[in-house]
């Protein structure tokens, strides 16, 4: 993400030619069937000649394949090409409280190989649970069978430049070298990769913005509802991380300074009041299906737990939104599938919004499951490819 | 502020040339004293024949002038150039709840002539307050003598895409026009100029970040107390704006659930508990001034409503905060004369903060007096050409 408006250095020959891929690689990204090289012509701007010379670089870096001639309805027979579905791919993996998951995502975007384990891993010592999440995703990557051009990891907590896990509340984790843990337990496969290390509510967010059902999505919010909360915060369709990579801890957004303790060590988080375990214990049910039934059934407790943690979460989010202003929330995770019961109180809520009357929030259930952070991992990887 | 990954078109000579010019413009800006040629070529990495042509199109231009020749310390003699301080410049003007000000700014980032006129605009019909604050430019205007380059605008309120300001709460405004009532005020010298509109809370997290004592400052979250509480958000350097325009509305981030209503529809929004008229009326004074005399004579009252607010304040940053991970406070407007009282209380609430362990936020008081905005909204002008 770049916000400089100064300039970093001098333009010259190098910088237009990659800028110039970029924009083929992008038009072939959004051309899901394949385009001529006049067809990528038209809809990049660049020359004939030019855009000749950048997919022969492509084809031979093994991130384009040239596929058998189409022949348009009118004119003469093209050559397509398109992103080489065996190319470079990403494998991403992920370790949350309560499951380890793990898939492969080629370049042209889709899931090659998928795992998730659920598994408690509160209880467990990190290095066990790092080897455990290294396991799968060799099993993922061994099932894929495509060259891997990098490594992301969702993780649920915060973490800092160098990809130390520096605070994983819910996990009990403090101070983990997750990365130096990782290649350890690899051995060589992970070592010569590049590796990227993410908090999985960022990932969830990118997952929904890049395979998500929605493709006008480019700003929003997305809430990330498991045992903790987090949020990704997506402006004209790029994760905004903050400062240093901590935005959209939004569970830690204050609700009630009256209400319980939270162990960040302020009062009344929104994690305290509408945290999956919170809602569960609320609704006086032991599991997510419970708490569905119930609702569906009608029975008061249900709904009732449902309304005030839908009111905790648009409390929480009309703060978050009258300081980022954003209109588009995506309720994901666990919410995703409580969707129905949440968004009368959380759309409520969001109606005292300051800016309100022209921007009213449009409140949305994520299109994708349970995976949507490790596939946002497995993407980070395909992304950088794609636009590098 | 661009934010995009993808590229928008494709890079040619004209985009090269326009964004080395950016770079002789920024390198210009940095060097105060002027700078020679050679100098700009080793600052900007281009070459001197590249350097050559293009300062010399900027003096055609009149944004640069070329000085007395400099001699160096050793080697041959210079030919220092630097901005033009008679060149372009930008007019601003503010229109708050309980002022009016206006002021000029010229390319070196110079005041040139500027005002403040007391006065309560509540009372006041929208057109005779707009005429009043373009008789007011007027007269800064003709003071300073300088060709203006474009006009740019501080309103205490959420302004639209097309600078209609939608909704000034304090000021009771909504759905204002200002800019089509300050052309028809201004007659003719406004209409011909760019005319830019916007919060003034941003403008004065501008006005910090430029023209501030702290040129380190890039990333931080500006408070500017007034009779509201907005907030500028400044990442990397550039405002950070949100979708629409109206990020950092920090005033209505709710910090009681069950506090005073506030006229934004919510309960226990910061304005309630911390603006600049709920802080006097709590320590029982009419004046910033009594709350200064009391507060230095220790007087137990004017100290709690201190603490109080400062609380609040620290509670509405740490929700924020959370969510926009930021690691610097700046307190401006009211606040920046009352730092040393609120600062203890507001640093007490942000070491809550979930990230704080490994990056305590830091709390100043802003840099720049009660034209904070003013000098923001003109410097929007001169920023502009400087970057375009």
């Amino acid at each position: 993400m770049t916000m400089r408006v100064v300039p970093s250095g001098p333009a010259g020959s190098q910088t237009v030619r990659d800028h110039n891929q970029r924009l083929v690689l992008a038009a072939l990204a959004e051309a899901r069937e394949g385009a001529s090289r006049a067809q990528l012509s038209a809809s990049t701007g660049l020359t004939r000649a030019t855009v000749g010379t950048l997919v022969e670089d492509l084809i031979s870096d093994g991130l384009v394949i040239e596929s058998s001639p189409l022949r348009g309805s009118r004119g003469r027979p093209g050559s397509p090409v398109s992103l080489n579905p065996d190319g470079p791919a990403g494998l991403g993996i992920e370790i949350n409280v309560d499951y380890l998951a793990s898939c492969v995502i080629d370049l042209t975007g889709h899931v090659r190989a998928t795992r998730i384990e659920v598994v408690d891993n509160r209880a467990r010592d990190p290095r066990a649970v790092i080897a455990a999440a290294v396991a799968l995703a060799a099993r993922v990557r061994a099932e894929a069978g495509l060259p891997l051009a990098g490594v992301g990891v969702a993780l649920a907590g915060l973490v800092d430049d160098r990809g130390v896990l520096r605070r994983a509340p819910n996990l009990g984790w403090r101070d983990v070298d997750v990365v130096s843990a990782l290649k350890v337990e690899a051995h060589d496969w992970i070592a010569d990769s590049s590796l990227r290390v993410e908090n999985e509510a960022n990932l969830a967010a990118l997952a929904e913005l890049w395979y998500g059902e929605r493709p006008w999505l480019r700003d929003f919010v997305q809430l990330s509802g498991e045992i903790g909360i987090g949020a990704g915060l997506v402006l004209r369709g790029q994760l905004f991380r903050g400062a240093r990579g901590h935005a959209g801890e939004l569970g830690h957004v204050i609700v009630d300074p009256r209400g319980p303790e939270c162990h960040c060590g302020a009062r009344g988080c929104l994690e305290q009041l509408a945290g999956k375990e919170a809602l569960l214990a609320a609704a006086g049910v032991s599991s997510l299906e419970w708490l569905r039934a119930d609702a569906t059934a009608g029975k008061a407790r249900a709904l009732e737990a449902l309304e005030h943690a839908g009111v905790a979460i648009g409390r929480a989010l009309l703060s978050a939104l009258n300081v980022i202003d954003l209109d588009v929330v995506v309720l994901g995770g666990v919410y995703a599938g409580l969707a129905r019961w949440l968004i009368p109180a959380v759309q409520s809520e969001l109606s005292r919004r300051v800016s309100s009357p022209w921007n009213p929030a449009t409140v949305l259930a994520s299109s994708l499951g349970d995976d949507a952070a490790v596939r946002g991992a497995a993407g980070l990887v395909v992304h950088d490819i794609l636009s590098n």
